[in-house]
């Protein structure tokens, strides 16, 4: 069996970013970055008051005392929005709001609380250096700076961001279409009579899929029969991926081994030292990936967060397709029968600032229920039949942080 | 001005979730759940074999002995797919899959590594006692048993198991639509010509909005003007809830306040002790939530996580809207000018199994590229004017630690 780690690589190896397409900004949150994107022009483009109070040229406050205040007239008024280009003439000043553009000829602010006036004379009682209170064009980023790389997932700021340079479109990688399908005789469809197991896999496996971003589309339910599932392969290799799930539940009856050969399929391993998930498979048809899950739905659940969703992120343009680990202290202790790594659902709280981990309890047997519970799969090393409280372990996240 | 926490509890007693609908589950993921989830039959529905071997009865083997075999005719095979009912009758056994029913008139497996063969006589060399290698009826859940509780987000775990329960359908509450609203004369629209500046709150808030679970309605750019501001949030709160951003940013332009009281709304806070995002507002009007924002991209987007974030969430029925915080370690000195609590953006990052935080530097000042490089918001509490190395804080995320 390959060790979890090296099958992630493997599956890496194997996929690459799909092409590119141009999307208006609302709509490319969630995608993934083609092309760097520069300042057009620097920003802010001009200077601007920091503060409210009184635009000046410090030459007319240079000499300026508190036993004689420099006196400049008071000419008018800059609001935020004023697009039109004052002017400053010597010895004048103009009224400014905070953000406003600073007048031609103005080069400080004096603040509101520290101006005295008399009547449109303004009293000043002290030098104002250049620059006071004023925000420097390019301060943010000079025109032709570089502000975004290839790569970056497009979250709220960076969507923010781009509109502030004025982009309202932009290059993203395509998201791949995860074509999902469901083998065995036992499966019902939802809805459908007759008694049986209901299909829980496919809506399980598209909402994965959509989660990591792709584009889930179900190809239903397949019968044990190796040619039918073969069939079904073919047609799911129109996608950009292929993800089926059960056929492979060991025993006599392992179809989709048989089906993966008869498709000359490419396949890379068969078998991962993953519980649960053991009976994964990777395969290559045309470059296209296949992944064979287990049947048992959280088995598949697992193989898809640990393997799939990964190579997903990558089709994507993701540059760091893990999804990232967070460590946790075992609140109570953990024992686990000797064998492969094992994820185990669980539970995330924090005890004051530490993150503290619940296993979820086991005793009704491993369930998409357990799953339901948790917040996170806590990674059991080979080997270990124990975690004792207080011990931390790594944990990844299958719910969100942010909801 | 009124503290962050307390803005928010105001909030949060002023909103309620919105009416329920019902969606198939596909569509239902990242919805919350609006009813009790019931299993309307055991699951599994019958006992089922954990193991590959042989599906046989406790009674012909009772006095099996390694001498002495009990010795029993395997009349078939029961594959994992099998619907067709077989029947055991005495001194009978049955080949079974694993997952594959237990036929009539069998009680117990026998492992396919313990079974001895001779032709079709299957010799037992000690007693199996009732349940051995069985998964129970009913192990996962009793008819009738409550499996998911209203109020909970529906993630791919818990779509595959009310699949796995055979629910097609399930009600949700609705997703509230969000009016978002730019106000002031110096926003250009992107595309749009002339100078000023590109308006670029609508769409990261429309983004924010979007992650949140809402449903964006964009009413673009207002002038500062307060007959506009008015008319435009009039046509805002046909909406669930409204945001808008500008015209309140201090100085003697507070068109916001006008407006709103123009419109008679209720004003449940003006000004928040949050940095940035002080001159924050709130009001409403027939019921329906006002967030005023600052027109500062940073402060409105701090302003928006912090305070309308949970509100769009609790609308959506979350039962606790407000985003997990996680602690961390300063990786170097933070200094703070004194003052209200400050939301810095941040980057996280594990040192061995310690989440470390770094601010990310605002030489270059607040910017939403500081936002856009960050991870998450490092809370300082108010009055804090240092963070030394080596200090846990709180910080919340604004990236997914999923992806």
């Amino acid at each position: 069996m390959t060790p979890w780690e090296k099958a992630r690589r493997m599956v890496l190896e194997a996929v690459s970013p799909l092409g590119e397409e141009v999307e208006e900004i609302p709509a490319a949150l969630r995608r993934i970055l083609a092309e760097e994107v520069i300042a057009r022009e620097a920003f802010p483009p001009r200077d601007r008051a920091a503060v409210d109070g009184y635009a000046l040229c410090y030459r007319d406050t240079a000499e300026a005392l508190p036993g004689l205040p420099s006196q400049l007239r008071v000419i008018g008024v800059v609001p935020a929005g004023d697009r039109a280009s004052k002017k400053l003439a010597m010895g004048q000043a103009l009224r400014i709001m905070t953000g406003a553009p600073l007048p031609d000829g103005a080069d400080a602010v004096l603040k509101r609380e520290d101006a005295r006036l008399e009547g449109d004379c303004l009293l000043v009682t002290a030098p104002i250096p250049p620059g006071t209170h004023v925000i420097q064009a390019g301060r943010e980023f000079q025109s032709g700076e570089r502000v975004l790389e290839k790569g970056v997932l497009l979250g709220p700021s960076e969507i923010g961001l781009l509109a502030s340079l004025g982009y309202s479109k932009v290059a993203v990688y395509r998201r791949p279409v995860a074509a999902i399908l469901s083998i065995g005789d036992e499966l019902v469809e939802l809805g459908g009579g007759g008694t049986g197991v209901f299909n829980s896999n496919s809506y399980a496996l598209a909402a994965q899929a959509a989660q990591a971003g792709a584009l889930p589309l179900s190809l239903g339910i397949t019968r044990d029969k190796v040619e039918d599932i073969q069939a079904r392969m073919v047609q799911g290799l129109a996608a950009d991926l292929l993800v089926t799930a059960g056929g492979s539940g060991g025993g006599d009856y392992d179809l989709v081994a048989e089906a993966l050969q008869a498709l000359e399929a490419d396949i890379k391993f068969q078998g991962v030292a993953l519980r649960p998930g053991k009976t994964t498979r990777f395969a290559l048809k045309s470059g296209k990936p296949i992944f064979c899950l287990p049947g048992r739905p959280t088995a598949a659940f697992v193989a898809f967060e640990v393997l799939i969703r990964p190579a997903i992120l990558a089709m994507m343009g993701h540059p760091r397709p893990f999804t990232p680990l967070l460590w946790a202290v075992a609140k109570r202790e953990i024992q686990i029968r000797p064998g492969p790594p094992k994820f185990l659902p669980a539970k995330l709280f924090y005890q004051g600032d530490e993150l503290g981990i619940l296993p979820i309890d086991e005793g009704r047997g491993e369930s998409l229920r357990s799953l339901a519970q948790a917040d996170a799969l806590a990674i059991i090393p080979e080997g270990t039949t124990v975690v004792k409280v207080g011990e931390r372990i790594q944990v990844q996240l299958i719910k969100s942080f942010l909801s």
